[in-house]
C-alpha cells in the first residue's frame, strides 16, 4: 500500500498554495514516506536542533567545562527558557520556569496549593484526565494523609462540585484523548469565586492553541516540552505560578536550585523569593538546549495563524473521514466540527489498535489510546492539507481491504 | 603565567609511563591549555558522546519519531542504563534505574522510607552534608508533618544517635567538600541493627571509588550522573532500591511511568511491581543517551585500577602542596595522606575564592566551596601525574606572586 493523493485534488492544492505557514515545513526534519500525525505525542525534530545541541556538547561542555555554568549561563537556563515560553503562554517572564517532568511539576504545585489552602483538602478533577495527573494527586494525597483526597466529577458537573473543602481544581486544558477544550477563563473565575485555586495542565495546549494565562487570571499551570513544542523525547517540562502566589506557595521538593542562595551551601532551606523556588535539582542542560531550540522556532510564528490552520486541517480531516470512513464504523470522538477544540483529532473504532498499526505500517503515523481510540495530531507548522487528504486515503484503504486483520497488526507493543 | 612541568620531573614521567590507564585519556575531549581538576563537579566530555547523541537526534527522533519508543527501546532506557550502572555499584541489574535528578530521587526514597517505617519519624544525617540532601529531608518532613523531622549529629556520634524514632539514616558516602569516606558496610549494619534504613548518596562515589552495595547489604541509594560518570551537565540521576524493599516501599511521586500498566490509561494508580515503581515522568531520552555513553566508558575500566591511580594522584597532590604551599597558609581538609578517601582533594585558605579564580584564569580548573575550600577533582581516566605536578606549580606561583589579589579575582560569579 502506498500513499497517493486524493479526492477534491484541486481544492486541496489550492489550500496548500494559499497557506502562509507552508514555509515552516522546511524548518523540520521529516522522514520520507511518512505522514506524521503524532506531533501531539512527540513533536518532530526541528532542523536547527542537532547543531544547537552539538554546540552545547562541544563548545560549552567539552571546551567550557564547569566554567559554562557562568559563561554560557547554564545556571540561568530554566528561567531564560521559561521567559521565552511565557510569551507563548500569555504570562509574565518571571512566572515560568523549565524544570523536571510534567509529573514532578504537577506534584510540586498540587502539594504547594494544598499547603496554601489549609482547611481545604480536596483536589477536584475529572475522570479520564491524563493518567499521570490523577496519579500524582492520588499519591500526593496519600503522602499528605489527613483527609487529603482526589475527587472526580464529570465535566458538566465540575463547577457545581466545587465546595468549601475544594483546595484545587486540576484540569487538562485540551483533553489528551478527545481534544475537548475547557474555557479557561470561565472555569478559573468560577473556581476562584468559591475559594479554590486552579491548576491547568497545558501539555496538549502549549504550541497548539493560543493561550492567555494572565488574561484568564490563571493561578497555576504545568506543561510538556516534547509535544507541540518540539523539545525532543522526554524534554524538560515547564511550570507557571502567577506572581501573586510566589510568596505564599512553597514547593515540597525544596532542592538546592530552589534555594535563595544555592551556592552558600548552608544547611537550612530558605526558598528563593520568586519562581526559582519551584526549581529543584541541577537543570538538564543538553535537554534544555533542545527544548529552547523548539521554543525559539515557535516564537517566530503567529499563534493565531497556527490556530486558524489547525482548525482548517482538523475540519478537513473530520469531513473526509466522515464522508469516506463512517461506513466502516469509524466515529468522531470529542468536539464536533466547528466547536472549540485542541489540535488533534480522534476517532473511535472497536479495532482501533490494529487499524492504527496498519496505518503506521503504511507510513501514516498516529497513535492509539486504550480502549478504542485512534488519535491524530494536527501540527500546522509541518503538515500540509495534502497530507491530511492522503492520510484519509490510506485509512479508507486499510478499512476497505481489511488490511488491519493481518496478525502482525494485532501484536501489542510496549508503547501504544 | 603558563603551565610548566615540575619538580621531580623524572619521577613524574616514570609514573605516567607506567600508568595502565593512560590510554583512557584519549577517550575524552579536553581543551588545550587546561588542567581539569573539576571532574567531580562536571565530568569531561567523552569523545563518543556527541555522535551518540547526534544519532539519537537524527535517527531515533528525526527519522524514527514516535516509533522509537518501541523500536529504539526508549521505553526501556531507564532500566537499561540502570542495569549497566548496577555493575558499577555492585548491585543487581533490576535494583537500579536512571530517573529525574538526585534531589528528586532523594525525595522519593526519603518519603518512601518514612512510609515503610511507620512509628519512626526521624531522618538522621550529619551537619554539612550536601545541601540538597538536607533540604529534601527538611521539605519532605514539612510536607508530611506529624512530627517527621531531620536530626543532625556529628559524624562520630551518628551511630549512637540512632534511636527508636530513627526511620532513616541518610549520608553522603564521599563527602562533597572533604572527600571523607564513610564505611558503608559498618554504618549500614549498625543502623539496621537498630531498626533504621540507610540511604546513601553516591554522587561523589559512583565512577570514583569501588562500590559494593549488595555486599554492604545496602537498603537505598541515589547518585549523580554528571560527575565521575561523565553523563553531561545536569545528566539524569539514578536510584537504587534493594530488591527486598521493592514490594514495601512506595514512591510519593506516583507518575505514569511507575504504574504497573502505564499504557492502559486507567484512572487509578497501581505501582509497578519492581524498581519501575520509582520512575515518575517520561524519561529524558537525549540526556539518558549522553549518560549511557559515559557509563559505557566506565564499564570498560577496572575500578580497582581506577581506585589505585586515584590514590596515587591524590597522594602526589597532597605531598606536593604540603611541601610547597603550606608556607602560604594552604592546609589539607579531610582525610590525611594514606587514609580512606574519595577521589577529590580539598585545601583550606582564607582567600580560597580568589586563589581559585586565579588558578582558573591560569588554566587550572578546580572549584570553590564556601566558606574557604579549594576543591580539586582527581579523575584517573583523564588525568596524568604530570597534570598534578603542573597544577601545583601554578598554585605555588599564584601564592608566591600574590596574583590572586587582582581585583578581577574577587568578583563573585553566580556559580562558584
Amino acid at each position: 500500500m502506498t500513499i497517493r493523493t486524493v479526492s477534491p485534488t484541486a481544492d486541496i492544492a489550492a489550500l496548500d498554495a494559499a497557506d502562509a505557514l507552508a514555509p515552516f515545513r522546511e524548518k523540520f526534519t521529516l522522514p520520507d514516506g511518512v505522514i506524521y500525525l503524532d506531533g501531539n505525542s512527540l513533536g518532530a525534530l526541528p532542523v536547527d536542533t542537532p547543531s544547537r545541541v552539538a554546540g552545547v556538547m562541544h563548545d560549552e561542555w567539552g571546551t567550557g567545562l564547569i566554567r559554562s555554568w557562568n559563561s554560557a549561563d547554564w545556571i540561568g537556563a530554566p528561567q531564560r527558557v521559561g521567559a521565552k515560553l511565557a510569551r507563548l503562554l500569555g504570562a509574565k517572564a518571571h512566572e515560568v520556569v523549565v524544570a523536571d517532568s510534567t509529573s514532578v511539576n504537577l506534584y510540586k504545585l498540587i502539594v504547594a496549593a494544598l499547603g496554601a489552602q489549609r482547611g481545604r483538602r480536596v483536589v477536584l478533577s475529572e475522570p479520564g484526565n491524563f493518567p499521570t495527573d490523577l496519579y500524582m494527586v492520588e499519591t500526593a494525597a496519600a503522602t499528605l494523609g489527613a483527609g487529603h483526597r482526589l475527587e472526580l466529577a464529570p465535566r458538566d458537573e465540575l463547577v457545581s462540585r466545587i465546595g468549601d473543602d475544594t483546595a484545587l481544581v486540576m484540569l487538562t486544558h485540551v483533553h489528551y484523548k478527545t481534544a475537548d477544550l475547557f474555557d479557561m477563563a470561565a472555569i478559573t473565575a468560577a473556581a476562584q469565586a468559591k475559594g479554590a485555586l486552579v491548576l491547568w495542565d497545558l501539555s496538549h495546549s502549549a504550541g497548539a492553541v493560543p493561550l492567555a494565562l494572565n488574561a484568564c487570571n490563571a493561578d497555576l499551570a504545568v506543561g510538556c516540552g516534547y509535544k507541540f513544542l518540539n523539545g525532543g523525547p522526554g524534554a524538560p517540562a515547564f511550570l507557571f505560578v502567577a506572581e501573586r502566589h510566589h510568596a505564599t506557595l512553597q514547593s515540597p521538593l525544596g532542592g538546592w536550585m530552589g534555594h535563595a542562595r544555592p551556592f552558600a551551601f548552608v544547611d537550612g532551606y530558605e526558598p528563593a523569593p520568586g519562581i526559582a523556588r519551584f526549581l529543584c535539582g541541577t537543570p538538564p542542560i543538553l535537554a534544555v538546549a533542545a527544548l529552547e531550540s523548539g521554543v525559539d522556532l515557535h516564537l517566530t510564528v503567529d499563534m493565531q495563524q497556527v490556530a486558524a490552520k489547525s482548525r482548517a486541517l482538523c475540519e478537513l480531516f473530520i469531513d473526509l473521514v466522515d464522508a469516506r470512513c463512517a461506513t466502516y464504523g469509524v466515529t468522531l470522538v470529542g468536539p464536533p466540527r466547528g466547536a472549540p477544540r485542541g489540535s488533534h483529532v480522534s476517532f473511535r473504532h472497536p479495532e482501533g489498535y490494529a487499524i492504527m498499526q496498519a496505518l503506521i505500517a503504511s507510513g501514516v503515523i498516529g497513535d492509539f489510546r486504550a480502549p478504542d481510540i485512534m488519535r491524530f495530531g494536527i501540527t500546522p507548522l509541518y503538515l500540509r492539507f495534502a497530507d491530511i487528504a492522503a492520510a484519509v486515503d490510506v485509512l479508507e484503504e486499510v478499512l476497505r481491504t481489511g488490511a488491519w486483520r493481518a496478525p502482525a497488526y494485532q501484536v501489542r507493543h510496549a508503547v501504544t
